[in-house]
């Protein structure tokens, strides 16, 4: 593209670097926020920066929190005794949409990908480790996505966990192989939820 | 959505005001930010409100420029005579790309939309008036986009630039009713600037 600015042509550059954005999009989207007034670009670029230097992750669950122990863990209303690990905030998201969930999370911040050099101990696992020492936890419930990385994980952590007294199992497989957890529609994602499997069933298919 | 953090929420409101972003993609590209480091989100925000703040827009053609006067009118290269006049900079960089256009452009911000309550003082009209008061300019092309604001367009400012003594001519149409100018490829919006046609055949077709 031949850019008449190198204002414009840096802006673009900085948007097409977002996932899935194009050039044409880019420039698209930066000539409307050229449209908007002085204000409302540096609200939106304040929002940006705010978030990124003011996050913090809830110390117990790892979720995206505003404080150092999340709502939901926070929440006398949740039930503490089942815990929900998942792999990032989009999927906390999408299980609470479905109120069909009233145990708490883990996010795991990731799956195992050997492909991408992700492995266990870029993951949140001792954490989860640590948090069913206190014998308060009494079941576990996979919901990654049915994916390759997915089934790793669950393997994985399944080796780590299962010498604790408690239930593992994994939200049932409305989901075909491949379906990434955040794009499954509400009914399916709930009641795989609630027709969730031993895990040892869940291999024997 | 049920967002775990105010600060999330607001930073995936603001992308989700961009056009063509609903909330999936918005949080999809804020979760982005979150994992580059706070330089890089730094840089992200920075360009846009520099941009915002430092855009200038060439004094004579009105394009998005760095410098009062742009490099394409301040070019001796370029041919002074011809002006072709364009929606916005989005249309005069693929005009730009085509290598097929050696002359000026007028950027009129815009297109008379009555719907939309756009009319000719919006848009950069007077200026272009004025452009072609020394005799200097022989010809304008019109290089709008093949829809009803586009052609209303161009016959109001017909009317406005007749009594020049200049060639007034559109790029030729091998675009369908409706198509946008900026997603036209380089090979058809070229040869429709080599082939266009003197404004008074393009109505009796
Ligand atoms: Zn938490
Ligand atoms: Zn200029």
């Amino acid at each position: 593209m031949n850019f008449s600015s190198k204002l414009l042509e840096n802006a673009v550059a900085e948007f097409a670097r977002l996932p899935g954005v194009g050039q044409k999009t880019a420039l698209r989207l930066v000539l409307h926020l050229l449209n908007q007034n002085k204000q409302e670009v540096e609200q939106f670029s304040h929002a940006i920066t705010k978030l990124r230097n003011e996050i913090q992750f809830c110390t117990r669950c790892h979720n995206i929190s505003d404080t150092s122990i999340c709502e939901i863990c926070s929440s006398h209303k949740r039930d503490a005794s089942v815990i929900c690990v998942v792999e990032d905030t989009r999927d906390v998201m999408a299980i609470e949409n479905t109120s069909q969930f009233n145990g708490l999370y883990h996010v795991l911040g990731g799956l195992i990908s050997p492909m991408d050099g992700i492995g266990p101990s870029d993951l949140q696992v001792d954490s989860l480790v640590e948090r069913l020492k206190d014998g308060e936890v009494r079941e576990v419930i996979f919901a990654l996505s049915a994916t390759m990385e997915g089934d790793t994980t669950i393997f994985y952590l399944h080796k780590k966990l299962k010498h604790f007294n408690i239930n593992i199992s994994t939200i049932a497989r409305g989901i075909a192989f491949g379906g990434e957890l955040e794009y499954v529609d509400e009914i399916t994602l709930g009641r795989s939820i609630v027709t969730r499997v031993p895990y040892e069933n869940s291999l024997t298919k």
